[in-house]
């Protein structure tokens, strides 16, 4: 229980993870060999591919981004943010296989709504999982740089919240029409990555000492 | 026999091939087209995947956690700890291979028991590798930092030794049910993490500066 | 609008993506086994392959150059830089997707127009977006390191400037000719390198204090 | 000419590359189903793929090891080693190709030849861009640390040169009896890391400072 680790190998290795996993989606994107006598028909056919690859691009990054917001708040790391940060790793680079199910079951009326279901559920555990990171140093505030102060966690908890409601909400709407779901998941992470906390807040940006 | 490395760039390299090979887990994931008409069927027939996936993210990430624990314990490393790091993450990047054997091999009785078995072999080589890299810390202590403490070491000593004899179990018990053997690779996996030192064992955690 | 972010672990995860993504090129490059009883005329065969791979491969390495000097010159990034920059990397890790495609492509007559054409404006919004985040960085100035000076400026923007054009020159060219194109893709990579701004510019270099 | 690098983050980028070039190469080694019935005859079939894997690998890892010791010496890198480096990273990035092609012509009379002299090219090739590198520095020494030695040079120098000698002596091997060269190329690679140069060397191992 005592023991604590730094956190800059940690970043290291979780970066790396998240720039795998976040690279790792274009392989499944393939415009198959018959669509060649009309390749711009073939290329314009993908169009599902090119949703699940911004969509999890855009999420993973804004993973990334939240996750960076909060390691560099901390002095050091337990045993629980570990297993925590672990689980969440984990979880992201899962990500990739729903990604390719998704953009595969598109058209398929049979499929795609298991599909966007099964997706939806891997993203609400990934958030899950960042919000249990976070809620981990909440508990712990000792893990906390002393600087940070008490506005900067209520921001970043503030930040952090709405995730979870928005996922659950577009998987009941994948049970009804999956493709709207579909774009609801990536609507989700360009407003994650736009509510992101940064490193620090800068009231006003400072006068610039240079003329144009 | 005289040659001294900088541990830092060591493990970002080794940082970096963890890392890898903890994502391309997920590639060898797979729901063929077939069952695309009923796709939560489809889904939940890859259990040994995900079981295979779990297992091995989990065994590579306690790994990962004590080569850390390790490294950031060195005030240098020798030719020798050079050579035994290189062999350990040739068998860390050799994992995807008996993973996806093993996920494949389940439910076929021919070949579950020889995937199991293999599997395990892989676990015991790669355990060996992260002992003999403690072992020789040890013989040639003038590697460790000099203030790396007599119960540090006692403790990391403790945490390695047992994993050798648990692979041995389950690898024994693979060739009579291969399928508990496959559980059983998880729970050691989930040992190991549990039980991975810290950087630092803190006896009590400070008290809070701060009021909740 | 006042979050600010280090430029550190940014500049790790981009690295990253920018290793990734020029090493997962060579995943596409395969001779058939059809092609095993003239295995040299099988790999003289994949020269379309070759050809991509290197040209997809000096052109990330040339971003990747023009990224490390841009970053380099920043004291922290703000909110629309951090955007940018992973619409930047979104898009690095896109081009394998139609570097494979043109490499299938050259040959067929049908195809390879419009693979050389989708190649090319991949190119084209990548170095866009390069312009882009140059040009934010331009507008808020503030962002720059103080030491940074008005002639460094000058001589980053005028590097950055030409590569819009050429790109736009070779998609035309590829409309008419797609294979001259190609290899057109492949010297403007070179240039990109060539043209790359250092991080220091020494007048001269420092006089040899060691004999030879 | 006279712009300058800081190697930290090109050392960054490298290792990059060398990690996921090296975990990569396992994605290629496979049993085929059809071998599942008798599976440990399967896993014993895969030796040539096995082979190739650890002859890469170790080469990688050599390679790496000099690249690490290179870099290190280094004040700055200036623009013909950046654009050198980067044709190594770009052929250490290509070897997974030749090794694949290699693991599937072994027991192919006709293809393993081609097969095995193609491969070792690609190690002449990297190995040549190696010693480019070192000699580039060598002919611009400014770029070195002050405090690295003529002693240090010379050592380096040597441990350098045998290199493309064997790799031709090799090739030529392969022409006569390909599968005697493939053994001989991992040869070679265990020399190149037994034969690397440290950081730093200590003539004498310091006296150890604690009992056992």
């Amino acid at each position: 229980m005592g023991d604590h680790w730094d956190t800059g190998r940690t970043e290291a290795f979780s970066d790396g993870v998240f720039a795998i996993a976040i690279t790792l989606l274009i392989l499944e994107v393939n415009v198959p060999e018959t669509s060649f006598d009309n390749l711009w028909r073939g290329i314009l056919d993908q169009w599902p591919s090119y949703l699940a690859y911004a969509t999890s691009f855009i999420t993973i990054g804004g993973i990334w981004l939240a996750h960076h917001g909060l390691f560099r708040r901390l002095r050091f790391a337990n045993r629980q943010l570990m297993l925590i940060n672990l689980g969440l790793l984990m979880m992201v680079s899962f990500l990739p296989f729903p990604t390719k199910l998704m953009a595969e079951a598109i058209h398929d009326s049979d499929a795609e709504r298991a599909a966007a279901i099964f997706y939806g559920a891997t993203l609400l555990v990934i958030s899950s999982l960042l919000s249990a990171l976070w809620g981990s140093v909440l508990r712990d505030r000792y893990l906390l740089k002393p600087e940070v102060g008490e506005d900067e966690i209520k921001a970043i908890t503030l930040a952090a919240a709405p995730n979870i409601g928005f996922y659950i909400a577009m998987i009941v709407l994948a049970i009804f029409v999956p493709v709207v779901a579909v774009f609801g998941f990536l609507v989700v992470a360009i407003f994650i990555i736009l509510r992101a906390k940064g490193d620090r807040t800068a009231p006003a940006p400072p006068a610039p000492t240079r003329s144009h």
